[in-house]
């Protein structure tokens, strides 16, 4: 049973790797070749008045590697107001860290194979499903893009840019003039692409074919009026787009289906896509309640993705899929025996001689 | 982060205790003051061909011991046929071992504290609820008991038993001679009470105050017919009685019936209380869907037990109930910092510096 650490994950995981094991698996989903441990959210009181306990978990088992994933939350969760806006905010109350695992388990053997917390993974593939986004509805000529955010977020879908498209230019935006030129020095060392800060959202938005958000925010970031014929916007939530952003685009798409309803009204600041959008702009009759089309249609070629060079296409990271957690550790899995990775606790302690 | 084997478990947790914190439990149970967390099976294709891999979580979370507990059960299951008998067995895998694995987490920092084997937790924690069947339903001063089975699970009812009532008595019956034999003078040498090994079922069953059942039969294994004046019966399966065998108590007792509706029919070999059986027996304005009462109904007084030295009395281990485990769990990290006992993990392996 091997234990990794978040470094080790970061050192293991390359976008390019992720991005392909995920095509892999929204292919296998659109067969149905793959099953979904849907997420949950258990919550109870928390110790501090203001706070509620969450217990969250979602994964998915993948026969294609013989993988389940478990992904387990344990947040002691606020809504403080920062700065007149209502914040979604985890504290930090296990020795100062976060608690969020990563469990696999084989289905060969039944075996736990491996624990790890989530943060570097969680992050890979919330890029690397944008990056499919881009990968399959950006047009392929194009080379230059704009990023709305700096944070943790922006610099795996920065990432998962220049894995998808061949791009020269890259403007970011953040409100902060400090963390959007460090983020640009940054990123502009990490990867010899030529990285900007633009001085204003509109010099960011200008001129680009591919428009990233990748920001916390629940409340909109793209504006319809920024949207060109050419251009394909990625957002990492729901709430960076509303509808107006929606009608002013040819082509929208989410990250899946799976999930949608069920989420809309359960969780403080998830999405909030209006129903009127759900089952209205694209139906089969295999989807008589979803509405856009996901991922895995697009990579399955079951939806249309882009049908002109002129079209405006969006794709909306709208939730997480437990599933990805799955593929992701198939990756890790595989590359950690062979590159030395993580520490090996003794397979007997994660064992038992009855029969359960 | 501490790990504990099966051994530390079988050495720190009392059948005494066991049955103290469920009581407690259960009260909670029936005030709402603790929140299930539902058992879902998730069963995929498994490699040998006439078996299927199934990963299994139930839990539950109690805040008032800040507890949250999580197990997962990662098996590969077939259904041989044994004798002419369809059984459920799960083949182990994990180098010759099983995998059910227990997760302790803190509502207080959210922590993961704890994982372990499920195995011993497991049969304490079905002894300790059908010992609490026992302890409020059968008689007070029942003083002989008879015990169908002489396995893993038998043990612990055994103990249950004796923690409920001071039985002198008590006799054993199982198929095979030797077993029989064997587990009696194990168990008298245990525990220093008078056990013999019955020479016939009809011979086990007759003039006793307490009937246990604790097979693994998926048929019926209590005869109606059996069944006198004054006396409990206490099961482990829902397959060991039917319908026969409630028309011939005076009052009838699930378990839980969280979640008994759900489970019908979703698994081989679990629960088949026939529906009209279910919101007949006993009804009231917050049971309209349920039927018999169960454990917490009886250990908050919702709902009368024993009226009468004469009733007859049943008590069924419908199913397992996922919370069990929070409680167990906060007696196993109660107990088990103060004797020393379990592996200690450095906690930062578990938790991360990113806001997940």
């Amino acid at each position: 049973m091997y234990v990794f650490s978040n470094e080790d994950i970061e050192r293991i995981l390359t976008m390019q790797e992720c991005m392909e094991i995920l095509e892999t698996l929204y292919k296998d989903i659109a067969e149905e070749k793959a099953l979904l441990i849907p997420r949950v959210d258990n919550l109870l009181p928390a110790v501090p008045d203001d706070a509620y306990y969450g217990f969250k978990y979602m994964g998915g088992g993948w026969p294609r590697f013989q993988m389940v994933a478990l992904r387990v939350n344990s947040d002691i969760i606020t809504h403080p107001e920062i700065s007149g806006h209502a914040r979604r905010v985890k504290m930090p109350l296990a020795n100062g860290q976060w608690v969020g695992l990563v469990q696999l388990y084989s289905i060969e053997t039944g075996e736990l194979l491996a624990i790890f917390p989530d943060g570097v993974t969680q992050r890979m593939r919330v890029g690397a499903t944008n990056g499919l986004g881009m990968k399959y509805l950006s047009r392929k000529n194009a080379v230059r893009a704009g990023l709305i955010g700096s944070g943790w977020q922006a610099g795996a879908q920065l990432m998962a840019l220049l894995a998808a498209r061949p791009v020269q230019e890259v403007k970011v935006f953040s409100p902060s003039q400090k963390n959007r030129e460090v983020f640009a020095a940054e990123m502009h060392q990490k990867t010899g692409v030529r990285i900007v800060a633009a001085e204003s959202l509109e010099a960011c938005v200008q001129d680009v074919d591919i428009l990233l958000s990748a920001t916390s925010s629940i409340e909109r970031v793209i504006d319809p009026e920024w949207l060109k014929p050419g251009m394909h916007v990625s957002c990492i939530k729901s709430q960076e787009v509303d509808e107006t952003v929606f009608d002013a685009c040819d082509h929208v798409f989410m990250h899946t289906n799976a999930q949608a309803k069920q989420m809309d009204n359960v969780l403080p600041g998830t999405p909030n896509i209006p129903d009127k959008h759900l089952g209205g702009w694209w139906k089969n009759e295999k989807k008589t309640s979803a509405g856009f089309p996901d991922l895995s249609d697009i990579v399955s070629g079951r939806a249309p993705g882009r049908t002109h060079d002129d079209d405006i296409t969006c794709f909306v990271n709208n939730i997480g899929l437990g599933l990805q957690f799955a593929a992701m550790g198939a990756l890790i899995m595989d590359k950690a025996k062979s590159l030395g990775f993580g520490k090996e606790l003794p397979g007997e302690w994660f064992t038992e001689s009855v029969h359960p």
